[in-house]
């Protein structure tokens, strides 16, 4: 149910013809009453039109709606794209009846295509009127690419639901905010809460999947506290606030690792757990390069070990460390101690997913990163995409 | 004829039983008397055994013989590589009886294992007695490891020859020295002209091609100028220093073109050049991440031109320019301008190795960066290279 599992959204998904498959390729979610967001994009210097669009709007601190289009990225298409997303919104807001300024705008696919908005207008009035409480599956399908299935979580903490879903298995990079996850959640979390979430769990969870290192130009992260759980505002310090940020992070890391898991191409999830560093960053700047490592991913593809590459990627990581104190362990086997390799006994990589732990000193640092195997089909996928 | 094209060098490559395939894996390359010398070498934290050794030994600026094992890259070895490759290069020491510390090693293959010195002192022998003026060929073959063949190139300037070889197909980044080159001169050039020529031209020319972005714990570059040609001594600002430093970066790009080239699973290469950043270093960090990106390595693999990638990979490059001024071509189509993505004509990408060309400014600094496609065979050869 993702993002419907919170009271007080409904959401859809539908098929606007967006995309030559003829899958559902348009959702829309919506809060009944404006609801507390906050918002982490791409870094990269080509955003897409509705990253810049929606980047702005959420300068308020609120939102209602949120509009979400799959087949074209809307990206390097320069000013006529920044229309196409302002028009999009105020389609969206005509129809709704809400604020223009409170409607957001994701969009994923192709960059470079325009989004044919002919398409949009005509399918928006039925998607509309056919928005529910149980919309949220169709909503996480909708917005799906090159992903297998839809991705969702959901979690609760006694008044408190929170719900989300994710899209992204390609162009996925460790810098900010790697795909479009929508998180919301019912409990009336005042703006400067839903920042604070945001900057501190929700964003740092999606910083930590790597498939590929790409940074898209689209990668948008929404968080929207819609409040209809009732109760007196929540704000930061609360007692309640902390069981929140719980809930949060149990659905974004979930999100997380179901993205690396259901990656292009991708047969194995690789865990990476860093200690001991200097500082969080300092640990995901290592575990990101152990998991984003081409060779690490494709001897662990191939049932090898190789713990000599898991040294060579520790070593390469811009990050903080005394090398003579990194400790690494594949499947609790030690694989390098003292800048030693050691070779693990052989079957130590069995079914389940690769599991990496790595040491570098005695600091309070610490981070878990996801990635995936580097496969044969991660080659066919991208280099037939467009095909 | 690769490093012995120069005067005054002999080589060979012998078959130590270093390498499971029974192929070539020892490499001696001796200068007739000592030459000046300068190295460049990897950053990874976990620098091999010989790096170690190598390094210190060139703050000398001068050195004899180059001793290069492949199967084993002596990293990940700790102490006890440390004595295997002193005592490598002792043995070398004593058969050519020249000084302990102008003797080099260079190790490359598995990290981990360390290098079999009772095969070695077998099989050392009989190579330093078979060191001819026609070795470079056989001394090219045997430093390889999943290198499809030998990589060499010479020059010629007035008095003055220039040569050189590399391996390299995996495990290649984009910073410092990132594989084993040799590089030899018979020009009688001191060792800060040497030092010179390494840190402008040679280092340089190595950093500007990338295969998967991994920076091995072996990458060494290694120029050695032995004087054989006779003449004064040539220093740096003398007129023929500038002859020698265009034959020497004339050796070295053509060395890094043929990296990228032979790559591990590569069928074609990408050839990126950036013009108009503030300097070469900015103009070279974006033509890497074009180059590097995994996403358009698949695209132009599969003969999809897909420019919205480019745009994408512009967008990540850690270098600074202002977005709206950025233009690229492919293969003279233009696919970016201001901020927009074009469609190039189909059959853009035509037999040949596709050419990105992207102007960020009207700066002074450039590059050239070389590149290779992403294939399934990359993933199929890393999976299995230990097996």
């Amino acid at each position: 149910v993702s993002v419907t599992f919170p009271r007080g959204f409904r959401a859809i998904g539908a098929t606007a013809g967006f995309k030559a498959s003829g899958r559902p390729d348009l959702g829309l979610l919506v809060a009944d009453r404006p609801a507390a967001a906050a918002g982490a994009f791409t870094t990269n210097r080509f955003p897409a039109a509705p990253v810049v669009l929606t980047r702005g709007r959420l300068a308020s601190g609120r939102a209602r709606a949120v509009l979400v289009n799959s087949g074209q990225a809307n990206a390097g298409t320069g000013e006529a794209g920044l229309r196409d997303a302002e028009a999009t919104a105020g389609l969206v807001s005509r129809l709704l009846e809400v604020r223009p300024e409170d409607v957001l705008v994701c969009s994923t696919g192709v960059i470079g295509p325009r989004v044919p908005l002919d398409r949009l207008r005509a399918a928006l009035p039925a998607a509309a009127g056919g928005l529910t409480e149980e919309g949220g599956p169709g909503f996480a399908r909708a917005i799906l690419t090159t992903d297998p299935g839809p991705k969702e979580a959901v979690a609760e903490t006694g008044p408190h639901r929170v719900g989300g879903c994710v899209k992204g298995a390609g162009m996925i990079g460790p810098r900010l905010a790697t795909m479009l996850a929508f998180v919301t959640t019912d409990a009336p979390a005042t703006p400067s809460l839903v920042r604070e979430l945001m900057a501190t769990l929700v964003a740092p969870a999606f910083n930590s999947v790597t498939v590929d290192g790409c940074q898209s130009t689209n990668d948008s992260v929404l968080l929207l506290a819609g409040g209809a759980a009732g109760g007196p505002a929540l704000d930061r310090g609360d007692p309640q606030a902390k069981a929140l940020a719980e809930a949060v992070e149990e659905v974004c890391r979930d999100l997380a690792r179901q993205v690396a898991a259901e990656a292009e191409g991708a047969r194995t999830t690789i865990v990476v757990h860093v200690e001991g560093a200097g500082d969080d960053d300092d640990a995901r700047a290592v575990g990101l390069q152990v998991a984003g490592s081409p060779l690490v991913k494709a001897a662990l593809h191939g049932g090898d070990p190789n713990p000599g590459r898991i040294l060579q990627a520790v070593g390469d990581a811009p990050a903080a460390f005394d090398p003579s104190r990194v400790k690494a362990w594949l499947n609790d086997h030690v694989v390098v101690e003292a800048g030693l390799v050691h070779e693990p006994p052989s079957g130590v990589i069995d079914g389940a997913g690769p599991v990496i732990a790595i040491t570098v000193g005695d600091g309070p640092g610490s981070a878990t990163v996801f990635g995936c195997d580097l496969t044969e089909d991660y080659v066919r996928i991208n280099a037939g995409y467009r095909t």
